[in-house]
């Protein structure tokens, strides 16, 4: 693995209320120079929960997702607060969007959407032990909560609805960590 | 499903050389109104391929993601060009990229970065039928091909350095098709 570039200059080129994109000049190691634009994060990060019920079914949401205007089937996730442990923020996003609280929550692994041009990354935690517990949220409409068979993952993800990829991999991941270790 | 919500206003709040954000007020079907922001997707789209060499291993590579600061370990992956179908631009890339190219390319599954508040969507390829063809690409340095174990995702995916999501669900998704398709 070569040295990692040196970042010659960067500066914020374009902002909303949510999104911030920064202009880099990088100077890789062989001397190449190259201009390259990247989605910062604001916040103290994010959370994606594997919440799997007693009889072994994983719990998902079905909601409207603005950025490919339709509904989708996806894990719960949301934002961590400012000062709030990642699996606080994860119990409390859980009540919010699916009703349930979990007595045993795990980290299983951070991921990122897109490396090459997003500083974004999620933590998935695997929530079990759930049970009834309901906290208010902010969505505008209240969510579809949806447990699904975890035996035959394939056949959940083939489905078109089914196309967040951080969740497509948090399903398969868990499924695989609970194979190993139970 | 309740119905879509109704897009009432639109309009670009912020724009890059590479991003452009929208801001839309939408109404539900409930009568809510809410104002949300989405990243719009330019161009025609984007490929992720997994390889798999004769001997059963997976073909990533290691290269400098700008987002993360750092070199990762990922699927092979690229833009599709205007005008360009997208198995040739996942032939195309993979030759880019690894020195391959493929005889065998079949389409997947569709999958999104995150669908709450990004349009980008990514079409994953099976890459079979492996042979040694380079195109030149446009990386500032090369980029290090490192053929893999495919029997045991876990073992790989749990590694730090591999941290893209969608790789994470094209890999376990392949697994899962093959081991049905062959």
């Amino acid at each position: 693995m070569p040295r990692k570039p040196e970042i010659l200059k960067r500066h914020t080129v374009a902002r909303s209320r949510l999104f911030r994109a920064d202009e880099l000049l990088l100077r890789f190691s062989n001397g190449e120079e190259r201009v390259y634009e990247k989605l910062c994060a604001g916040g103290p990060g994010a959370v994606l929960m594997v919440p799997i019920l007693d009889d072994g079914r994983v719990v998902m949401i079905r909601e409207y997702a603005a950025g490919i205007d339709d509904y989708h089937l996806a894990l719960p996730k949301g934002a961590v607060d400012r000062g709030e442990e990642i699996l606080d923020a994860a119990n409390r996003e859980l009540k919010e969007e699916t009703g349930y609280g979990a007595r045993d929550l795990r980290f299983l692994k951070r991921m990122h959407l897109s490396p090459a041009y997003m500083e974004h990354g999620i933590n998935v935690i695997l929530a079990r032990g759930l049970y009834p517990e309901s906290l208010e949220g902010d969505e505008p409409e209240p969510i579809e909560v949806v447990p699904v068979a975890f035996d035959d993952l394939l056949e959940l993800v083939i489905q078109d609805e089914v196309c967040e990829g951080r969740s497509i991999a948090a399903l398969f991941y868990a499924k695989a960590w609970l194979e190993k270790h139970g």
